[in-house]
């Protein structure tokens, strides 16, 4: 079933024994330790190792241990969050410690670059659910009850490409394919060359019901999941287990399986890591492009990866929107982040300065009273160029905008006008905002990772296609 | 009923009695010349004045004497053209003589600056009409019934209003009331005030049914008329007596209305000719204001008015449209003809040049076919300058586009490629167009008539409307 190029992918990719046995040995030793601390509290959970450590899916040196603690449904929310992490933080003594939130609190820790999450969850049954991680063993056992050593392997490859091409993860950040999802996708077509040959063919809708909850009515699924895809999930018909997918992750997990089938090659799994740009080498590149370039940099707000990445997204959006509102072309944008020190919200202009004169469309002429403060308004007005005339319908004028420096106008603005940026952004943007336009921005670039950033963002170019990947001659 | 300021308006309007004796002379004497010819000929038609001068409602020096001959209707349609249109020239013998034609052809004459039309057209019943001109006597008809001279001097007011105000003609080129338009609103209203009144109410959609044809269905009216006003013809239920409206000129009516109202002026009736600006104030008007402009000028085609100018404003769209999808900013456009010598096509833009890079949007990933032929195209492309990539589901790049020249884009392409510029006009230009960009424009303002409607088309703001005017204070 695994073609030849694929056995060499593999070879990378399986655990090694070595690994195996010390991520069994620790698995085992942690969920053991929780077991004992919880009955030392008189709480009688079953404890677990979930997720791909459990059904041995996961890809080489990237074990992520999830021990899921299967709490009695009657046990209080409050002993989540005091009492069950002491004992979690007693059962992985030695490790660095992170208390994590997702709808509550777990403990992530990190030993000889071992991460462990103690999570807890309820035991509970199907469709009862009392709390998102509810779902988690019964996924395991899903997913357990259906694997061989093939599909295995299959699964491997399927995580290891979309690793590759930068559509692995549920998280927001990437807004891509979930170890699950691709645990499904794989059982659900029988392979990884099937799927990414079933992926090539994808048209919207996309609906894949592997129990056939929507058998008969899938227009049911499709109003409930308004989503790009929709994975329904095999363990609860109410969830889409591929609702974190971004349609543009979907689209690229789409186009390069087509390209990998069609040429297959070791760059979908292992993309060459490119050097990184000096400051002078990009400052060439912003300046050949003769638009502007707007950065706003910031200390991002504490917050775990999910909340802050989300809060950068919409920030994003909001400056977007704001500079688009006062007639300014913004080609596109971007933002990046180290998660810690440095936030950077990227824009690229058509240019820095307004056009000199801007059309401003005023009301129709049969709306009496607007009609009248628009004249009021223009009617010897400076700033007008040319108007009050009506077009069609129409008041309208044409301004003079004395072309406005973006950069001038964010500086002004950002933390005075209400544009939509979430508050914990706003206020550190309020303590820390540097805005960089145009070859200033080189500055930041000293900055390695976001050099690669800006880079990646100028090219715009997934790094698997490349042009001799789609000719059709070769 | 007339206020003391339009007391003085109809002064000067209303045909002084010299005026009138002159008109009726030449009306009754060149009426029962065609007569004699058509009878000479052995057609039984009766002739008759119609128009203004017969309903007594032309403006002062503004005669123009409608020759109505109704013929038969069994007369041949080649008659009109050939043996009546000898007759007229027979019975206007020592007027300046143009053939003209709107359906049919018609006689124009001048003499001592006064204007005849001699129109054929059939006797027909209502409802019956063979030729567009049969209404014509019914109309006269209908208005004379309603007459008296107190309404004669409304609609005198309403027709010197909209002349004033640059909305009366119901030819292509003002695309505004007719004087038949005017006398109706007048009727149905009651005066020229009263007009006034309603008019500055009006709201989409605008239905005014004076015989009530739609009664209690006015919903068909709607949706047989699809124009911004519909009058319904009193004498034709399946005719607009305002279908030659646009918008543009109907709600310059409604707002001047409104303004007149709120400060009676002779201003309305009489606009201040304006001196004609000297070329080096246009430059410099030009240059203050940091758009480009392009002018396309050259020798319009030999056609009756409404012809010529229905061409021209296609004109002027379709390279609108040509240079909006070549990226250009349009911000306005206008044309201005003589009508004889001389068309100028002329358009404000943001910018000459392009902006340095373009965003192209390709197909939807979904789309295999399409995105291979978009991914050939552009992987490698040298005009590329960011991408492909993908944004949301579809395929996109962004191209440099080199900064064109919007005047030699048009010089390059006009006369070369389909715009959709009417054919007449496409051969005037391949042989006699110049194309003029931002000071180069100013050699045309040598024409002083050009010169004024530069100006005009650069302040934008009607005559009609002054600042003082809207203030609520005054």
């Amino acid at each position: 079933m695994v073609q030849e190029e694929e056995k060499q992918i593999l070879e990378k990719i399986t655990p090694t024994e070595e690994e195996r046995r010390l991520v069994y040995g620790i698995a085992e030793e942690v969920r053991r330790r929780v077991e004992e601390e919880l009955r030392a509290l008189g709480v009688e959970a079953e404890v677990r190792v979930e997720g791909s450590v459990a059904k041995d899916t996961w890809l080489r040196g990237d074990a992520d241990i999830d021990i899921f603690s299967l709490l009695p449904p009657e046990t209080p929310k409050e002993f989540l969050k005091t009492r069950f992490l002491d004992a979690a933080r007693k059962a992985t003594k030695g490790y660095r410690q992170v208390e994590r939130w997702a709808e509550h609190p777990y403990l992530e820790c990190t030993l000889d670059g071992i991460r462990l999450n103690i999570v807890p969850c309820y035991k509970t049954r199907p469709g009862k659910w009392i709390s998102a991680t509810d779902r988690t063993p019964y996924h395991t056992e899903y997913v357990l009850k259906r694997l061989n050593e093939g599909l295995k392997a299959e699964i491997r490859l399927l995580k290891a490409f979309m690793k590759g091409i930068g559509c692995y993860g549920a998280e927001i950040r990437i807004g891509g394919f979930s170890g699950y999802l691709c645990e499904l996708l794989t059982l659900n077509y029988g392979g990884f060359r099937r799927t990414l040959e079933e992926a090539s063919e994808w048209r919207p809708p996309i609906l894949i019901d592997i129990e056939g909850y929507y058998e008969g009515h899938p227009e049911d699924a499709l109003e409930l999941f308004q989503h790009p895809i929709i994975v329904v999930d095999p363990v609860d018909e109410a969830r889409n287990a591929a609702s974190a997918v971004k349609p543009k992750r979907l689209w690229e997990f789409v186009s390069a399986a087509r390209q990998y089938l069609k040429k297959p090659s070791q760059r979908f799994f292992f993309p060459r890591e490119k050097p990184v740009p000096k400051p002078e080498q990009v400052r060439k590149k912003l300046l050949a492009r003769g638009t502007s370039h707007i950065a706003l940099a910031f200390r991002p707000p504490k917050a775990p990866p999910d909340i802050l990445w989300g809060q950068l997204f919409k920030a994003e959006q909001a400056v977007c929107r704001f500079l688009k509102r006062k007639e300014y072309r913004v080609l596109r944008s971007a933002c990046w982040s180290d998660e810690e020190k440095q936030a950077v919200l990227v824009y690229e202009l058509e240019s820095r300065r307004l056009p000199a004169i801007k059309r401003h469309v005023g009301p129709p002429v049969w709306m009496t009273q607007h009609s009248q403060q628009f004249l009021e308004k223009y009617l010897g007005n400076k700033e007008v160029a040319t108007g009050p005339v009506i077009e069609e319908d129409r008041w309208v004028v044409y301004l003079k905008t004395g072309r406005t420096d973006a950069k001038n106008v964010l500086k002004r603005t950002i933390g005075k006008e209400k544009m939509g940026i979430p508050k914990a952004i706003l206020e550190s943007m309020k303590k820390t905002l540097k805005i960089h336009a145009d070859e200033e921005i080189c500055i930041l670039c000293e900055n390695a990772e976001f050099s690669r950033f800006l880079n990646e963002f100028l090219v715009g170019r997934p790094s698997w296609l490349e042009h001799n990947n789609t000719s059709s001659k070769t």
